[in-house]
Parts: C-alpha cells; sequence; structure tokens
C-alpha cells in the first residue's frame, strides 16, 4: 500500500478523482448514521430490562429496614454503596451513592468549590482572579464545556498511552497557585483509551502542588468497561493519595449509567472522609436525600460486585465486535496510506482518530453531507479548538454493527477524500 | 375556661404543680414519638406502590417513541409535563421535569443566579457586595438555611391569612436593588398553611422592583395536597406576571414527592419562556437529562390529571383525620387558657403552633425530654432565631393517629407547663 505522500502529482490526482466518485456513491445512498455519541446501544438496554420491574410491588426495604419510599439517607444506599465499593477498591464509608448523573455530582462539586472553597482553600475559588485546570487532551467535551461555563481557564497537556503527561502536569501545578485542579478520565479514558498506570497515578498523588486545594477530578467513567479479557484494574487512588500526604486531592467518580440504564442509573462519589464530610456538607442545603428506590433497584438487580461483572461481561460480548469492526474497516481502508492513526482501546466507548493534519473539520463535514453524523471535529479539546485540527472521536457503540460498518466505510472514505484533497491544494 | 393569666397566684402555684405531676407522668411513660418533619405515613406510600413494579419489563417508550432508558431529553417527558401542565395551570413548554428534588430545582436556580445571573442581571449575583432575600415568616426552614449557605441575606416580612405582608414587601422590592428574590409557598404554606390570595399574587406580580432580575421563588409544594373539599385553586402566576410586564420575575417550583414517593417522585420547574431557556441553557453543562424511567413510571401510574387528583384524595382521607385530632387536643387542652393559638390548615403538612412568647424553646426542650420529638424553636425563622420564642411547627402526617394523639396531648402539658412556669417567673 503506498502512502499519499509517495505519490506523484498524476497518481494523486487520478486518486483523487476515484475518491470524489466514490463520495459521490457514498452520497447518493442517502445514508442517516449516527457516531457521535457515547450511548448505549438498544441491545445493550435490553439487558437490564429486568430493572424495569424492580424492586416489585411490597419491596421497599433497604437491607436496614429503611423505607425507601420515604425521605432522607444523603449519602444513599448502604447496600448498593458496598457493591461499588468492592467494583471499585473504596471503602463504602467513603463512597456516596446519589442521583442518576456523575456529571451533576462533578458540576456540584466544582459549584462548591467556587461558592463555599474546599476545605483547605484560602478563600472560595470564585473570589479568585483566575482559577485554571488542566486538561488532557484529547478529553470528554463535557468536562471542558463545564469548566468554560464555570469561568474555569483550561491549560492542555498531552494524554498519552500510560496517562496524561505527567512531566507537564508536575511543571504546572508546582509553583502556579492558579492551577486548582485537573480532569481526568483513568481508565479507557475518552476519548483515547487510554489508562493510567499506577506509576502516573502516584506521581499525579505525591506531586507537590502550589495550591493547597488542588483537586483532581478523577471522572473513572468506564471503570468495569473492559473490552477485551485484558482488564484493567483500579488504582487505588484514594490509598496513593492519603499515603502520599494529599488525602483530599481527588475526588473519585462513577456511574451506573453505561451498565444499566444511561441516564436512569446511580452516580457514586469518593473521596477522603474529609472530602466526603464537605460535599455532604454542601449537599445537604440542597438536598433531602437521593432516590433510594433507584438505588434498592439496582442493589436487587446486581446483588453483589459479581452481579456488575457478569453483566459487563454481556456488554463486552456485544461491543467488542462493533470495536473489531471498526478496527478492521480503519485498517483495511486507511491501513498504510500516511492518511491517519487511531486508537485500539481496551476498554470504554471511543475509538480515537488522528486524520491529516488541517483535515478533521473536512472529514466531519463530508461525512456529514454524506448523511454520518459524526462528533463535531475539535470536541475533545478545550473551546472546540484543536490545533492541529487532526482529531475525530468516534463512537462504535449505538448502532447496529451493519449499520457501523457502512458508516466507518463512509467516514474511510471522507478521510481519505480530505487528505486527497489536502495533498493537492500544497 | 380560665386563661392562665386570670388566675391568683396559689391557683397558679397549684396548676404549676399540677402540670409538673402531669409532665412526670408523662415522661414515666418512655414515650419515643416524633412530629418534626414533614414525612408522608407508611400508609400514605402505600397507595403509590404500583409503582414499584411500573414500568414494567419491556415497558420503556414514551409516547412519542423515545427509549426512556437512553440519554437525552434535558426538559423532561412530555406526557409527565403534560399531566402537571393541567394541575398547574401552565403550559407544557414552560414547565421542566426533572429529577427527584424540586429542593435541588431552586438551590440550581439560586446558583446560576450567583454564578451567571439571571438574564436581567446588571452581573452575576455572587458580584453583588450584598443580596438580599424577602422571607415571609414563618417559613420553611430549608429555603433560608439555603439562602444562609448561599450568603443571602434575609429580611422576614409576616406571613399572613390571606398570604405575605404585600405592604411590606413592595416597600422594601421598590427602591432597594440589593434585594434580589423572595420566597413563596403559595399554596397551604409551610408552616402556616396560609395561601395567597389572587389580590396579594397579583400585587406580587405588579409591584415595582429596584432590582431589574427580582426573582420570586414560587415554591408550590402543597399544590395539589388539599385537606378539606374546600380546595384552594391555583393561581395563574406565570400569566400575571406576563401581563403585567413582568413574565420572568416568578419561578414556580412543585414535586410529587408528597404525591407518591417521598425524595423518589418527580419535580417540576415552570416560568416564563425566557425562564426556561435560561434554566435549561445552565442545566445543560451539568446535566444530560433526567432519569426518564421514572417520569415514564410516573405517567403511566397517573395516567392523566385526574390520576394526581384521584390519588390526592386518597391522602386527604388519611390526613384529614390526624389534623383533626391535633385541632381537637389542642382545642380541649389549651382552648381558653390563653396560653397558645393555632392554625386550621385547609391543606399542606403543617399545623403551626404559637406558644406564649419566651417559651417555644422551653416547650420544645420539654417535649424532648419526655421523649416527643419537635422542630427546633425557631426553625422557621431565619437562623432559626424566632424573636419572640413562640413558634413551633406541628407535623402531623407521619405517625398513626394514635402515636399522634398521645404526642400532642404530650405536647400540650408542656405547652401548659412552660406557660405556667412563665407565669410564675414574672
Amino acid at each position: 500500500m503506498t502512502t499519499l505522500d509517495a505519490l506523484d502529482p498524476a497518481a494523486l490526482a487520478a486518486l483523487h478523482e476515484r475518491l470524489a466518485a466514490q463520495y459521490g456513491e457514498l452520497q447518493a445512498r442517502g445514508l442517516k448514521l449516527d457516531l457521535t455519541r457515547g450511548k448505549p446501544s438498544a441491545e445493550q438496554l435490553d439487558l437490564s430490562n429486568a430493572l424495569l420491574a424492580l424492586p416489585g410491588e411490597g419491596e421497599f426495604r433497604a437491607a436496614d429496614g429503611t423505607d425507601c419510599r420515604n425521605y432522607g439517607g444523603l449519602a444513599g444506599l448502604p447496600e448498593l454503596r458496598a457493591i461499588w465499593s468492592e467494583l471499585l477498591g473504596i471503602p463504602t464509608a467513603q463512597l456516596v451513592a446519589g442521583g442518576a448523573s456523575s456529571l451533576t455530582m462533578m458540576r456540584d462539586v466544582l459549584t462548591y468549590a467556587l461558592l463555599h472553597g474546599r476545605d483547605a482553600s484560602p478563600r472560595p475559588w470564585g473570589r479568585e482572579d483566575v482559577v485554571r485546570f488542566v486538561c488532557p487532551v484529547p478529553g470528554y467535551d463535557r468536562h471542558f464545556a463545564m469548566l468554560e461555563a464555570l469561568g474555569i481557564e483550561m491549560i492542555t497537556v498531552d494524554m498519552t498511552e500510560t496517562g496524561p503527561d505527567v512531566d507537564a502536569i508536575e511543571r504546572l501545578v508546582a509553583t502556579d497557585p492558579t492551577v486548582k485542579g485537573m480532569w481526568l478520565v483513568p481508565t479507557y479514558a475518552n476519548p483515547t483509551g487510554d489508562t493510567t498506570t499506577l506509576e502516573v497515578a502516584a506521581r499525579l498523588a505525591a506531586m507537590p502542588a502550589a495550591a493547597p486545594d488542588f483537586t483532581v477530578m478523577w471522572d473513572n467513567a468506564y471503570a468495569v468497561h473492559h473490552l477485551t479479557e485484558d482488564e484493567a484494574k483500579a488504582v487505588d487512588i484514594l490509598g496513593l493519595a492519603a499515603g502520599s500526604g494529599h488525602p483530599d486531592r481527588f475526588v473519585v467518580f462513577a456511574s451506573s449509567s453505561k451498565i444499566t440504564f444511561a441516564g436512569a442509573g446511580v452516580a457514586f462519589l469518593a473521596g477522603s472522609a474529609g472530602t466526603v464530610a464537605w460535599y455532604l456538607k454542601h449537599l445537604a442545603y440542597g438536598s433531602i436525600g437521593p432516590d433510594k428506590l433507584n438505588q434498592l433497584r439496582h442493589a436487587r438487580f446486581f446483588e453483589d460486585a459479581e452481579g456488575v461483572r457478569a453483566l459487563m461481561r454481556r456488554h463486552r460480548d456485544i461491543l467488542a465486535p462493533k470495536f473489531a469492526a471498526v478496527e478492521e474497516i480503519l485498517e483495511e481502508r486507511l491501513g498504510g496510506r500516511g492518511v491517519a492513526t487511531w486508537s485500539k482501546p481496551l476498554g470504554g466507548y471511543f475509538v480515537d482518530l488522528d486524520v491529516v493534519e488541517g483535515t478533521a473539520r473536512r472529514v466531519v463535514a463530508l461525512a456529514k453531507d454524506a448523511g454520518i453524523a459524526l462528533t463535531p471535529a475539535g470536541s475533545a479539546y478545550p473551546h472546540g479548538d484543536d490545533p492541529r485540527d487532526r482529531n475525530i472521536r468516534l463512537a462504535p457503540s449505538f448502532p447496529p454493527v451493519e449499520e457501523l460498518r457502512e458508516a466507518m466505510d463512509g467516514v474511510a472514505t471522507c478521510v481519505l477524500l480530505a487528505a486527497a484533497e489536502a495533498r493537492l491544494a500544497r
């Protein structure tokens, strides 16, 4: 296979013509396919349909006798927290079960920090002249949109196969007290699929920070979302943090949204005893307690941590062939052409595609005009601004595999056409 | 019946002795009764037990075909919003269905105002030197605790039988731009049971306000919570506001927590089209959408607005005898003694008891030592400070009626004993 760069002008022109024709055919098919968001498919959601009739009439008592139909219990149902305690390797007492959205819990943590400050804050973050966050890129667009909405400035560092560029982070954090925190999806990161190693995690826990209230938003959204039998093990980040003398540094988030029902699951927050007390203190003025019935429903459905793991293996059986199809088509159509590289994730919900620099927006526009919706180019960067205009996030989970193959084949055509256009324009 | 004030010193001393003996007997019974919070009773919760098995296996599609098991739909499920639209007399388009807590929605509205400002705000409320709220008293303790936590100062006005003291409010609001808003429970207010009249509501809608972003937090928590067939009708507050040229002034809250399951219901927010757009814009950075399955569960359970009304009549059948028992015992034990006045609510969850000035704390302490938990004295006032130390909120809903009678008889003894003590000390 020849790379595009190696083609002589005539061959390039011929290739471009063939690709333009291919793209015309693609458009003519009138597709309507969607690879934009990391949504579970209907087949995955079906795995949890038993939840739809749980806890069942007459069933409303928690293990400790609590009537889950009534108010109270701000920290959530102990038996459900116990299950996630085992999954995440975090003591139940340090783990809160909340509402249906971990995103809301993240928003609340940042809001409390802005309005009240963390325990170690000299003043509320909102009274600082400037607050900055370190953002590994490519990253999760909703993380960045939240910071933008809250007026928190973003400094990017690279995401690598071992986690975020910890050398860069150590430098940023050591001397600048305006750097108040960072985002991290430690396991099967959105969108790269990279998992932060124990070594990198230990350095994040131990590094000196100029801000006494430096906060890592440890969004472990894909903690148990393995795509292979080579399963990433949870790093004991709270243990590392406590052992390094920074017990309150990390706020851990997790969710059952991509385990049971998206948007109707249970979200979790964890931290040191101090962090949990801080969170609950501020939560209390805006909540009497979470929806305990949904927590009971989930506890009954899973029974135990192994119940979650067993369900995740069934998700894997549905998702792995989709990721394999993406890999197969990308390799077949783009391999050896020098026009793209892509991630080969062992878990999570995304494939991260890097195309020829300066062509990501063009690829997404071409795909759109052919009826294939992709996440906007640049969305994995703060303010939607990918400085090299090359990154595209692919979300293979939602469409049925045949639609996915069709969409990916179309995407490959768009990537090649945009690359040929860029070569011709040079 | 002789009032305590009319007793001569010897008679008063004799009465005190009898009451002290009575109180001793009360203590000896080792009661453990709780009148603190407005919680539905188990019998009330049983009315909604069908919800525990809804929507039912295989049932997850909204009327428009939406798969409620997946992400999305920030404004909530249209069919459930339509039901509350009819109940509240507010167009569905202006009504958002959210998570399980209206308190959280209120917190979010205030937080967005502090961090971002409302559309008409010169700047975010958090950048003002001072922000003040008008608080009708006695009022809801959680409203006041929220303002305290958020650093918003409170100015009290009296709650009256026709609603808050609107003359006082007009004066406070007209010239002082730091007065940014007020709380109001318009129907069967917590704790007085008073319902704001159409006339007062119209004045609140029409009154000039120095703050262009003056905001009334219209917490219609008890909109359909009637205790008699003399049912308070919903005031069309958003229509009044729009007609008076202040369309964005009111943010309306409601909840099914005291209709179905407390803390596991669905909360609602309503306002002008502009207010709803403002709310959803800020909500979007912290939420992908509410728990639509719980909304579907509720929509299926109720079927329509009449389903809600029918359920509320069954609640009334359980609650009315409890309120009648409170009234009967208060009248029998305290009537004509000049030691207390109390509300005779037509709806809601509370009886508001005013005892001899300076004795409310003593009454609550006496009750506590006799095993009867009451809401802390003063809790219906900002910072828990009742300047006359006379107000006690009674919550008759939770205990079975026999326990309630026992508790109320004990409370009456405590009220009389504290009054006699106060007279003796004069």
